[in-house]
């Protein structure tokens, strides 16, 4: 549905020459400035740390003013939380494209871990990985530990899913989600971007070893 | 050797009943205060993070003075890089300890590993898994990565052994080296000292659970 003001419609370009931006095209701006701002932020978070990153750095790579950081996303603690929850929100999103795949419960379990392992090695969930709680302040510290225990609470399920359907074999759920968890979230320490192997083939190795001890022996 | 000035012999307590403390008693004395020192710093560091802790609360816990803290182990940035070589160090000892062990090579993984579990879950390896390189001093960090790769050396090294004399299967060393790793580090983000399982517990539990991953299949 597209608004209309002083009969002029809003939502898309109906005038492709006019100097002035549609609603949609300020809201995609804006959309796309909040982006690069959040990037640069994590970039710099990631490579000196929480605590030698200033806004007004993040500001100067990008060319504009710490103000301009502030409208976008807010204090230097929120700036960093919408990072965390942006990497919380893949990791969310790669067990949910795990879940739909055909096949066993192992063949689900061993894609989330994959999944899982390549968002670890990207920039946001190297920022999850890379961030203790007690950096945050105490609402936002509050809010990431409730996202990572639903992340902990998916992988519970689908360890518990493949135990289930016979194609894992599991006796502690709880401290096989924990070690799995940990041997991906690892990555974030010793993974150097840009390195000669790809994240995606060190994610299919990583999840092959973890894959490797549940899976049952044959017959 | 005992040293003697003006013809008191130092290093032994000749008159206990001396208000005066002999030269070993004084080394001791150092020793215990240093300590105490750097134990008060570790658990500071774990439960607030380095940025949050300042060495007049560590000195303030302590009932002393920052100066004293800077007298027995100098800056904030060479107590914390005290800290996670303390934690290294254990982990070497760890590593020691299982090598000197009876039976097949998987056997001494399976020590070493629950070893350094339970390393991890201690003040100080709890510090060395929740530093970030970054927090430190250029040449304290060089240190710490140094430190850190000399025990994924001995653990790659276990792991071949395992593998060499058949009583494991491995195909990745090195990633499989970084996943244990990873697995076990990852209990100082989760394990909660005090909680109703015990440290070795869930070390054995963890081991278990990555051993059974490269346990070759029953003949």
């Amino acid at each position: 549905m597209s608004r209309t003001i002083k009969g002029r419609r809003l939502g898309q370009n109906a005038n492709s020459g006019s100097p002035f931006r549609t609603a949609t095209e300020r809201i995609q701006d804006r959309a796309n400035k909040r982006d690069a701002v959040l990037l640069a932020a994590v970039r710099m978070f990631n490579e000196r740390g929480f605590h030698a990153t200033s806004l007004d750095d993040v500001a100067a790579s990008l060319g504009v003013t710490k103000p301009m950081i502030y409208h976008y996303l807010g204090t230097k603690d929120q700036v960093l939380f919408e990072c965390v929850r942006n990497g919380l929100q893949q990791l969310r999103h790669a067990a949910a494209e795990a879940a739909l795949r055909p096949g066993t419960g192992l063949v689900r379990l061993r894609r989330f871990l994959r999944n899982y392992a390549e968002c670890i090695m990207n920039d946001f969930g190297r920022c999850v990985a890379r961030t203790n709680d007690e950096v945050l302040a105490p609402e936002s510290r509050r809010q990431f530990r409730k996202l990572k225990s639903d992340i902990d609470q998916v992988l519970r399920q689908m360890i518990e899913a493949a135990a289930a359907d016979g194609s894992a074999q599991v006796d502690e759920i709880k401290f096989t989600a924990f070690a799995f968890a940990g041997a991906l979230n690892w990555t974030a320490q010793w993974h150097q971007p840009g390195g000669p192997l790809k994240a995606e083939d060190i994610a299919a190795k990583l999840a092959d070893i973890l894959i490797g001890g549940i899976t049952p022996e044959a017959a």
